[in-house]
């Protein structure tokens, strides 16, 4: 018997056909999105339906808010957005900019909890956004702690977002080398052009489990970022990694 | 065959079963926790690792922030906190109050965005938080624009959680009826001691979809209700109705 359950891959593909495109699909819409038999898709769907995750008026189906509790598993299991969040508010209050937490996943960082200085869109979506570690401020900090960096560096493609990307194995090994010694990290439109972000780790028990950033624009010159954003940083940092050894 | 595929609904137990209590989950753990044989927990655990949910150290198991996105499906398939949250921000800043907004699911309000004032805590996990609609004033202007008022109010118990709720069905569909004429609620301390909320509708090409508070203390007097909370509350609801109409 196979390790392998298909039914849970196909269920967990049903709920994720749905989104801001498809807020509403008919049993053939889903069929079709999915790639399942109309038989099996309408299984799936009637089971979803049963379970509370889904709702129909016969004809068109769409998810119901239960679908919000199985993302709240992985915050709440992570404890780290409700230690952080009031830290990352105080922190973008002081400083006028965007704060973010977030946690290395493969060759991602995810955010787990945001502040944008101007609150003008979607808040909430923006948590579970993914970016390549290796080309941001908080991806340095997490891979400067990883045991497994030369891993990392054989498995994963440097892909470069702009012209100013690290795309070079050992330029990156050296870069998280100085990164591992300076204690925090910056990266300079890397990512994205005008775009300037510095990050500290943040650590549970001595141990990196994720990293705050503040993120800028290049016309704040660089030596404001050192005077006015390293300091209030590092400090929240602290502050975050203190408050997760006592809990 | 049945139409129910219990793979399904097991896997999502296990995804579950993880939780800020339970952040991390050895084989045994799980099983004992959703009660599933070793050799079933087994199978599930795998495929989560497999499909990129769940990670594993060989004893350990722990979420992944994919699970994340399956949330995500939900709130990006509703549309509307991306739309409301700008709204909801500005309400907030000039009424210096919480504001909340959330939809019906069953005889429960769920939030689905909310903007705290003191934002000391637990915001993201707020998200997904459920009251029952009868004592909140966001149910309450929800439930006033139901066609099937009668089915809920013949299905639903209605809960005292204080000495002020209203429990008897006839007394809230005569509350209902006020509200629907008037185009807004106030509910005193119903849910909570202390608490004061005010909800308008908002409605989506005229069908009320969900719903708007602002939540104040009681010591607010209710004639400040009236002037300073009502006539923000309602411009607010019909600036996301308006918005909504547009996309």
């Amino acid at each position: 018997m196979s390790d392998f359950v298909q039914s849970l891959e196909r269920g967990l593909a049903v709920i994720r056909a749905f989104d801001g495109d498809h807020p509403e699909m008919t049993l053939s819409d889903v069929a079709r999105v999915t790639g399942l038999t109309r038989a099996a898709a309408r299984r799936f769907l009637l089971t979803l339906v049963d379970l509370g995750y889904m709702r129909t008026d016969g004809r068109l189906f769409t998810l119901r808010p239960k679908v919000l509790e199985l993302g709240y598993s992985y915050l709440s299991s992570l404890g780290l957005p409700d230690v952080a969040q009031p830290h990352l508010e105080k922190l973008a209050g002081e400083v006028h900019e965007s704060c973010s937490v977030s946690v290395l996943d493969g060759p991602d960082i995810v955010y787990v909890a945001r502040v944008p200085t101007k609150r003008i869109m979607k808040v909430m979506i923006e948590i579970g956004t993914r970016f390549p570690a290796h080309a941001t401020s908080m991806g340095r900090v997490m891979l400067a702690a990883q045991d497994n960096l030369d891993d990392f560096l054989a498995t994963t493609t440097l892909t470069a977002l702009t012209d100013r990307t690290i795309t070079d194995p050992a330029e990156l090994k050296s870069e998280l080398s100085r990164v591992r010694a300076q204690g925090w990290s910056m990266v300079d439109e890397e990512l994205e052009h005008g775009l300037r972000s510095i990050a500290a780790p943040i650590r549970n028990k001595g141990k990196v489990i994720a990293a705050i950033n503040i993120s800028t624009h290049v016309s704040r010159p660089i030596e404001s970022v050192h005077a006015d954003l390293v300091p209030p940083l590092l400090a929240t940092a602290e502050a975050i990694s203190g408050d997760l050894g006592l809990s």
